[in-house]
C-alpha cells in the first residue's frame, strides 16, 4: 500500500491528503435541511448530512489527489450512526481509487492493540469465517505505550500489505509539553527524536520498494523539527498535518520532503472541505461547495509545487 | 461521578473494576453456538455472542463491585455490529447501577479531542437537539499530545460531572521505552513522573469532594513506581490494570492506595470474565461461567483486603 501511495502521489503530482473531518458547522445548510427532512434532527440525520457532504467533496477531488484522511472522532461523536457514515465514507473513497488513511490515533497493548489493528486494517475471525471491519489502508497510531502497542499493528500490516503513521511530533501548540522534553540518556535530545528513531527501527521491519510501511506524523507547524526528523527517519513517509487553518505554509513544508520530492504527504482538512466559507472561494457559494474544495486543492498543489521548486 | 465511584467502592468494600474485554476465545461454546445459529458466523453473530456473554457476567457480579471497564477495542474489531454490542453493554451496566469506565485510550487535539469527549461522555448537537453518543461515566485518555488533547475532555467532564483516567505508566513490558526515559529538565526524573505531575495539575481544575475527576492509569506490574506516583498525585484516583493474568499480585497493590484505604481501583479482565477456564474454577464448568466469575470476584476482593490489612 505504501508503494501504491507513492505511485499515486507521482501520478497526481500532488503530495496532498484531504482530511475528511466533517464538522456540522462546515456542512452547507441545504444538505443539512435535506437530511433532517428525511431523518429528523437525529444522529441518523447528522450521519446522512455528513455522508452526502463527504460524497460530493470526494466526487469533486478524487482525480486530483492520492489520498484522503477521515478523522474518526468527527464521526464517533455521533455514536453508531456516525460510525456508519465513517464506514460508508471509507468504502466509497476506496471505490474511487483513493488511498484511505484512517486518522484513529489508537494505541493499546498486546491483544488489545491487535484488536484495533484487526478492526481497522485486517480481518477478524468469527468461527470459521473472517471479515474486514472498517478496512482502511493506513491508520495513525499513538506510540506512548511503546513497542507492545505498535508491533501488533505492524504484524497486521505485514499480512495485509497496509501501513501506519506513528505520532512523533504533533501540530498543536502544547505538543511540546511531553514531546519536547529533553531525554537525559539520549544526549539531552527531545523525546520526539527518540520516538522518531524508534519509528525508523520499526520501519526497517516492514519495507516497501523505496519507503517503509511505517510512517510518521510530524506537524507542519514545526518545520525546524521536521528538518531533523526527516533525516532521522529517511525511509518513513511523513504525514504532515497543520497546513492552512493551523498556520503551516507552503514554504514550511519543504523540509519534510526528501531530495527526490517524495517522503511527505501534506494534510489539509477545513482549508479544503470548508473552502467555500473562506472569502477567497466565496464566489462559489454554498451550493457549489464541492467546486470550491476542488479549487482549494488546485491552489494547495500549486503552493507546494512552488515551494519545492524554490528550495 | 467520582463521588459516586468512591461511594460505591465504600459500599461494596471492593476497590475492583471488572474488565469486560470479551475475546472470542473466552466465550463458552454454548453461547457462540446459539448466537451463530441465529445470526450465522457473521459480525452480527459475534456481537450477539459478546452481548449475551457480558450480560450473564454482569448479572452475576453487579452487586459485588462498583464499576466495570469495557475495552472498546474488543468490540471495535467486529466493526459496527461490535460497537453496537459495546453500546448495549454500557447502557445495561448503567441500568444495573454500575459505574462504567470506557477504556478507549483516545486522545487528539482541540476540536477533535472535544469530539471524542462529546461522543463518549457528553452530548452532541444536531440542529436544535442534542444526543448522548456512547455515554460512559469515565474514559481513559492518552496524554502524548499534551494539554490541548486533555483539556477538551475536562471541559466536557465539568459539564457532565464525569471523569477521565489519564495514562501515566502502563502495565505492559515495553511501557518503559518512552515512559521511563529520564527528563533532563526535570532533574532526570522519568517521563511518567512528569506526566503524573501534570495529571495532578489537571486534577486540581475539576475536584470532587475528596478526589479529583481526573484520575490516572498506573500498572500493577510496577508497584515501586506506583508508590512514587501515589504521592505525586494524592487526589487522583488510580486505575490499576495488570492484576492477575498480567502478573500483578495483591501485595503489589498496597502502594497504590492512600492511608484511608481509598485512592485506587484495581482492574481484572480475563481473570474474572474467563475464570471458568482456570483450573481453580474449573468445577463450575463452561455452563456456569458467570458463577465462576462471581467466585473470582470474591477471591480478588479477599486478596486485596488481606494485602491492605497486612501493610
Amino acid at each position: 500500500m505504501i508503494n501504491r501511495l507513492v505511485a499515486q502521489i507521482k501520478k497526481t503530482g500532488a503530495p496532498i491528503v484531504v482530511g475528511l473531518d466533517p464538522m456540522m458547522k462546515f456542512i452547507p445548510e441545504h444538505i443539512k435541511e435535506k437530511a433532517f427532512a428525511e431523518f429528523g434532527e437525529t444522529l441518523e440525520g447528522a450521519a446522512e448530512a455528513i455522508w452526502q457532504y463527504n460524497k460530493a467533496i470526494v466526487d469533486a477531488i478524487y482525480e486530483l489527489v492520492p489520498a484522503v484522511k477521515p478523522q474518526i472522532a468527527m464521526y464517533e461523536q455521533f455514536g453508531l450512526p456516525g460510525l456508519s457514515a465513517f464506514y460508508k465514507t471509507v468504502q466509497y473513497c476506496k471505490e474511487k481509487g483513493l488511498v484511505v488513511i484512517g486518522d484513529i490515533k489508537r494505541g493499546d497493548i498486546g491483544s488489545t492493540s491487535e484488536a484495533y489493528a484487526v478492526g481497522h486494517l485486517g480481518k477478524v475471525q468469527v468461527g470459521s469465517r473472517s471479515y474486514y471491519g472498517f478496512d482502511e489502508d493506513f491508520v495513525t497510531v499513538n506510540p506512548y505505550l511503546g513497542s507492545d502497542g505498535v508491533n501488533p499493528f505492524i504484524k497486521v500490516c505485514k499480512e495485509e500489505k497496509k501501513g501506519i503513521f506513528v505520532l512523533v511530533k504533533t501540530s498543536n501548540p502544547s505538543s511540546g509539553e511531553f514531546q519536547d522534553r529533553q531525554i537525559a540518556d539520549a544526549g539531552n535530545r527531545p523525546l520526539y527524536e527518540v520516538v522518531g528513531e524508534q519509528v525508523a527501527k520499526w520501519g526497517e521491519t516492514h519495507m516497501g520498494d523505496t519507503y517503509s510501511y511505517v510512517g510518521a506524523v510530524v506537524g507542519a507547524t514545526y518545520p525546524e523539527m521536521g528538518k531533523v526528523l526527516r533525516k532521522i527517519m529517511p525511509k518513513s513517509y511523513i504525514l504532515v498535518p497543520g497546513y492552512g487553518a493551523q498556520g503551516g505554509k507552503g514554504a514550511d513544508l519543504v523540509h519534510f520532503f526528501n531530495e527526490d520530492g517524495l517522503g511527505a504527504i501534506v494534510n489539509s482538512s477545513r482549508g479544503i472541505i470548508a473552502a467555500y466559507q473562506q472569502e477567497k472561494y466565496a464566489r462559489f457559494g454554498a451550493e457549489n461547495f464541492a467546486d470550491a474544495s476542488r479549487a482549494a486543492v488546485l491552489d494547495m498543489k500549486e503552493d507546494i509545487e512552488q515551494a519545492l521548486a524554490n528550495r
